[in-house]
This record gives structure tokens, C-alpha cells and sequence, in this order.
């Protein structure tokens, strides 16, 4: 058995002790440190102070080989960390001419001039190891002291996630003799946990001893992780591939995508591989479903346009739904939603319209139609497709599983009509 | 000035560090403690093991004066919390008839069985105050031992949250004579950081002891935290007051709104306040821009609705761009975007029409115009203003960029044409 690489993540920054800013980088960083077979044990969280800083630098050297932090990097006079850090490492900060070159380029993209804050940010602990940052002017730090690698990264976290992506990750890889652990995301939407469980119980509880599975679910569908410890990466797979081998037939129509792939780009591909278009006419989602579709990269060779009714008007005279619809079944009603989806197809040529109408919330609910009644609709050359949603009290939840359902009635339609 | 009262928080779960759930608890139970004057100094999150969670009870007990712990409470082996309570506070576990009482009754409603392991949920510390939990079967347990108050509570979130409104916050108000802090958050967009910084260091290197001021940055937009300690709210709040009369002045127009409001809300506020309307045209941010003004509440009220023309054809055949000009100048122009502001805002009869075309990436762009280059235009009754923005290379920042640019211009036009 290989030896545990241990590793801390400290957060930094008042506004996450105020509550002020959710810390989304310390979990997403455990997730990352976890697939790569790094084992986190304790994650901290202190303000813009100094003797907490510096404590928790000696708290994380005694327990990890590997302390990963973020925040406390900005020009302003608020950030201590790379301050700290030189403290804390016996060292003082010097320019570094690559990184001020870095920063200017940075502010020239932007045609901006560099001011005497922003070259502050090219000040660093000499005992570091300069990493450039992309997309943000605080650089990484590395740091190889105290027998711990040490990485300070910004808090935003795009950048964060950049240098851990392209810098961190492959480097820890590389220094440590890392644990081989394989990883395998089944992506299901349409059924819930407790029943998805219910399905497959009988194949989970035969799952071999190096074969572990993990629910996850979020907002409208359930992932599950298959993960196999072997001392080889084709022992590894080929473990978790017999067990996929087994799982698929079970819960097969479930299933829209393995890895990390989210449903409005598994549509993509899918409408790619068809050769076919779409386009949607969202009420309810307001922009939601378009938004997710053109979020991927070459979106426009299927996604031909969308048209958001949001006033009723609207889905008259932009998608031709009949004043008789409205008036005698209402603008939420699954007759409207049809002649959205099929005015939405007609208007931009496309194989496929998607429409959603419902009441978003909070309110607006009625007796018969209470918030959360939505109607979604899938047209295409032999017909519509249609489903009712009854979803929940809260807006922002309603659009988003508004959203995932419409995409996966349009997926069903997609593989039913092609194959 | 009062004592700081001071406050940590400990999280305790394999499943938080392995990333496999997002510990929100840590985040909500800063934010009321925050709002009761209670100073939190740090977060914690440890796995199941005793040592780590040892080390952090001795940890925070250094440090604080209150200890919230959430999670490790369940009635399974690999729950460590309750016991080693016990063990740190030198007691033992016995029975509370009450606890059993809650937990039978609980099962009870739910029409299940108690089983022997449900029973153990009813052994407590000895030296614990029991604390019902009305909502889940995991009891919370409050100490105070040396000299910290202690309380554990379950990990799941609606359980702890319960646990804190109806016990925990008012127990503290009750035990702590707690100094008042005000917040005043201060939303700027159109300026970065550290040009902000650059533009107040007089005023902010004038700030009085009792008032600190904290740069809070996210993509696109700085937002300013103003944070004053008094006796009292008057004192707190109006040394905030003072300092934000003095601030205004050097930033009025970056300044678009205050608290937690962020812009899609505060344009809907502005369009509601001006009995205005709008929609909008969106190539390259594909819809996103719609969704965030229809994420709030009632923007039914003020947007009417949007078109989406992902493919040039819908242009021209939805907003009337002209052939000569999309061939002229192309699609990503000035002359496109601005022909795209007034078609929607024809289209829908508002009296703001917003347009945005541009290389999103992380492909299509060309010498002359590389990726990133983004056209804005805001269609007016008076006029039309256009901006060109030079982004990113990543596509999903440069449509978040779009959204919030587009935005600004449409506020900046609604305070012009309407003052």
C-alpha cells in the first residue's frame, strides 16, 4: 500500500467568515485533490488577520504534505497573504519581471493603463516559484519549504480553478507516487435517488471490495460514481468497465452521459452526431435553456435561435399561437406550449422546437394552475411531445429544472425519431 | 467598546473533505452570527476521525468563546461526534427518556419502527443540555465546559438551521452582551479594483478605527463592504453614514446599488421605478442576459420579451439588420448591433432595446477581430449608445462580462434619458 498524501486547503478572507461570500474553492478543490487520489484532512477558514493567517501556515505544515490556499491576494491593502507568506518563509518580496510583464499585457488586452496598485502584484516572496495567471492579475505562488509544497492562489474562483487545472494538478501528480484510483461519472436524469437505488440495490451490494459507488445528486438529476482502487490504471478500469458492463442495462434510458459532461452539452453532441438543429421558444425559463445550449463552444452549428414571449402579445404575433388558445386554455396550458414549440421550429427551420410555459413564481399561482404548473413541449416533423411539470415554490429552482427537463424531453425525442 | 465576543466553527464529515457534499452550513451560520454581532474567527472542517476531530475541539477552544459544530451525529458506526463529546469533556453517554421520547415519536409519525440503532440517538453526554430537534432524529447538545459554550448539531441543513433560529441565536443574545456591527455593501461596476483603490486611498486611509472597509471583487463588478463596531446600532450605523457621504461623491457613477442587490435587480428596480420597459437582442451572450433579468420576481412587469439570432439569416428576417450592412461590416459591428438594438426595441414596442454580437470563443475570431471582441448597443427613443468590449479568451466569461456590460449601458442610458 502506497504511502497517504496528505493535504490542507485554507480559505482566506473576511467576507467568507462574514458570511458574505459562499466558498465554492475549497470544495471544489477537495473534489479535484480527491480524483487525483490525494487525501484531504482538514480544510480551514480564517479572515484577512494576521497571527490567524500564520497559524494556521504552522497548523496545515504539522498535518499535510501539501497546503493549497486562496484569497488574500488582491492590491488592495486588505490582503496579507503574500505578505505572510515571505514572513513566514524568512524571505522578502522583489519584483519579478516576468510577472509585471504579465499584469501590463493583461491591462493592455484590456486597453487600460497599469497603475502603481497593480504593479504591487508583480512583488513577490523570493523563496516562490512565480506561476503565471491568465485570466487574473494575482499570480500563483509555489513554494517548496518546511518539507511542504505551498500553493497561494487567488480567490476568484476562475482562476483559481486555472491554475489548479493547468499548473497544480499535473505538478502534484508528477512529485508524488499518488494512489491509482479510476474514476467513472454515470450521468442519469429523469428518476430520483431513492429510486434509482431501489433499481440497481441488488448490483450494489455485489460490488467488489476495490469497487466503491457514490450517489451524487443536484437539482433535476443523480450522477453516480463508480471509483476502483488497483495498483495499475488497466486493473483499475477494467474493474470499473465490468461493473458499467453489468449496471447499463438496468438503468440504460436514465443515462445521458458519462464523465463530465452536463446535459446541455450531451444535447450538443447528440444533435451534432444527427446533423440536426434546434431552437426554443422559453417563456417561463426566460433565456435559460438558450443560454445553457450556447454556453458550449460551437453551439451555432445546431442551435439556430430561440425567441422569448415573455408577454403573451408576444407568443401571438412572434410565434403564432391563436387568440382562441390563450383565451380559452391560457397562456400556461399544454395547447399553447405545443403551438410555441411548433412556431418556434417553423420560424427557424429547425428539426426540432422546444417551448416551456408555466409560473415560475413565487407568485402568480392559482387553484387549478399553482406555482410551479409548467408545460414543456418538443416539436418535430412527425409531431409534438409534450409533459407537465408540478414543480416547486421557489423561481430560480422552477427555471432550472424547467430548463433540464425540457432538454431531456428533447433528448428523448432526438433518439426515438433517429433511430 | 464592548468585549469581541468570538466564534468558531466546526464541520465534521468525510464526505465534506472527499467534496462529495458542499458544506453550506459553515456558510449560513456565519452570516447569522455575523447579523448578532458575534465575531467568527474560524472555520474548520474535519472527517470522521477521532484525532482530527480532538485536535479541533482543543483548537477551538483556544480561540473562541463559541463552539458550533455540525455533523457526525448519525446513528452509524462511522459517526464520531456525540462520543467524543463525551470523551473531551471527560463523562459518559446515558440514556435521556425525553430524547428516546422525540426519537420514538418522530418514527412514529412517519408509521416506522424504532430499531435498537435508532434508540442510540437517545444516549446523550452527561454533561450536555439535550435540545430537541423537532425536524430530525439527531438531537442537538449544548455545553459549557472550560469556559466555552458548545453546541452540536446535525449536519443537515434544515435541521441545523431550526436548531440555531429557535435555540442557539437567541441563547447567545441571552448569554452575550454582543457589540453591534453594521454592514453597508457598496455595488460598483465599470471600474476595476484596484482603480477604485486608486480613487479612494485618501478617504480609505482616513477611515476611523471603529469603520473598516473590505474590497469584495467578482467577475465584472467590486463591491465595497463597509463594517462599523459600536455600543449601539445609531453609532454603528451612523458612522457608516458619514463615511459613505464622504465616499459617494468620488464614485457616484460606478455605483449601482447598495446591499445585496445585484445588478439584473437593481435594473429591474430602475425600469419599475421609471414605469420603463425593455427587451433585448442577444447573439453572442445567447440568451443569458434574459435570464438574469427574468431570475427576479415580477420582471414580467418591465421586460417584455427577447430574440435570440444565433444565425445571421434571423438578423435580418427578426430584426430587420440589413443585408448591406451584416455584408459590409458583418456581423460583429457597430453597425450590426446597433440595427439589432433598434429592431428589438421596435419588435417589442419597449422603450430600451439592448443588442449584443460578438466572438464569444473559445474559436471564430479573426486578426481584425479576435476572440473576446464584443459589440454592445442600447436603442433608445433619443438615440442609441454602442460600447466595444475587448474580453477574454473564455467563452463563459466573456458572456458573463456581455451580460453585466450590457446592463450598464442600459443603465447608464435609463439614468440619462430619464433625468
Amino acid at each position: 500500500m502506497k504511502k497517504e498524501v496528505r493535504a490542507e486547503i485554507i480559505a482566506i478572507g473576511d467576507e467568507l467568515l462574514y458570511g458574505q461570500i459562499q466558498d465554492t474553492n475549497s470544495h471544489w478543490i477537495s473534489q479535484e485533490l480527491t480524483q487525483i487520489g490525494v487525501r484531504v484532512v482538514r480544510r480551514t477558514t480564517v479572515g484577512d488577520n494576521q497571527e490567524a493567517i500564520l497559524s494556521a501556515f504552522a497548523l496545515a505544515e504539522k498535518n499535510a504534505d501539501i497546503i493549497l490556499m486562496t484569497g488574500g491576494l488582491g492590491p488592495t491593502q486588505d490582503d496579507l497573504t503574500k505578505q505572510l507568506l515571505a514572513t513566514y518563509f524568512d524571505c522578502t518580496l522583489e519584483l519579478v519581471p516576468e510577472a509585471l510583464d504579465a499584469v501590463r499585457v493583461f491591462f493592455e488586452r484590456r486597453g487600460r493603463e497599469l497603475t502603481e496598485t497593480n504593479k504591487l502584484q508583480a512583488h513577490l516572496p523570493t523563496k516562490c516559484t512565480y506561476v503565471p495567471n491568465e485570466v487574473g492579475t494575482a499570480p500563483g505562488m509555489w513554494f517548496e519549504e518546511k518539507g511542504c509544497v505551498w500553493m497561494s492562489m487567488p480567490g476568484v474562483p476562475h482562476e483559481m480553478r486555472k491554475l489548479m487545472t493547468d499548473f497544480v494538478l499535473p505538478k502534484l501528480k508528477s512529485l508524488y507516487d499518488l494512489p491509482v484510483i479510476y474514476h467513472q461519472l454515470i450521468r442519469t436524469v429523469g428518476i430520483g435517488e431513492s429510486w434509482l437505488s431501489d433499481l440497481i440495490k441488488d448490483w450494489e451490494d455485489a460490488l467488489p471490495e476495490n469497487v466503491k459507488l457514490a450517489y451524487l445528486p443536484s437539482l433535476g438529476e443523480v450522477k453516480l460514481r463508480l471509483t476502483a482502487f488497483a495498483d495499475d490504471m488497466g486493473a483499475a478500469s477494467g474493474a470499473v468497465a465490468r461493473q458499467l458492463d453489468l449496471l447499463k442495462p438496468m438503468i440504460e434510458k436514465y443515462i445521458y452521459a458519462y464523465g463530465n459532461i452536463p446535459m446541455h452539452e450531451a444535447i450538443g453532441s447528440l444533435l451534432n452526431e444527427k446533423n440536426q438543429k434546434v431552437a426554443f421558444a422559453e417563456s417561463c425559463s426566460g433565456g435559460y435553456i438558450a443560454h445553457l445550449v450556447t454556453s458550449v463552444a460551437g453551439a451555432s452549428a445546431y442551435f439556430q435561435g430561440g425567441i422569448i414571449p415573455y408577454h403573451n402579445t408576444y407568443k401571438q404575433t412572434l410565434l403564432g399561437v391563436s387568440d382562441d388558445t390563450l383565451s380559452s386554455h391560457g397562456a400556461v396550458s399544454e395547447q399553447t406550449v405545443i403551438e410555441m414549440a411548433k412556431g418556434v421550429r417553423e420560424k427557424f427551420q429547425t428539426d426540432y422546437g422546444v417551448a416551456s410555459s408555466g409560473i415560475a413564481g413565487p407568485s402568480g399561482g392559482t387553484a387549478d394552475k399553482p406555482v410551479g404548473t409548467v408545460w414543456i413541449a418538443c416539436s418535430y416533423q412527425g409531431g409534438v411531445d409534450t409533459k407537465l411539470l408540478q414543480l416547486t415554490q421557489d423561481r430560480s429552482i422552477n427555471i432550472h429544472l424547467t430548463a433540464i427537463s425540457a432538454l431531456n424531453l428533447l433528448r428523448t425525442c432526438i433518439l426515438r425519431e433517429t433511430s
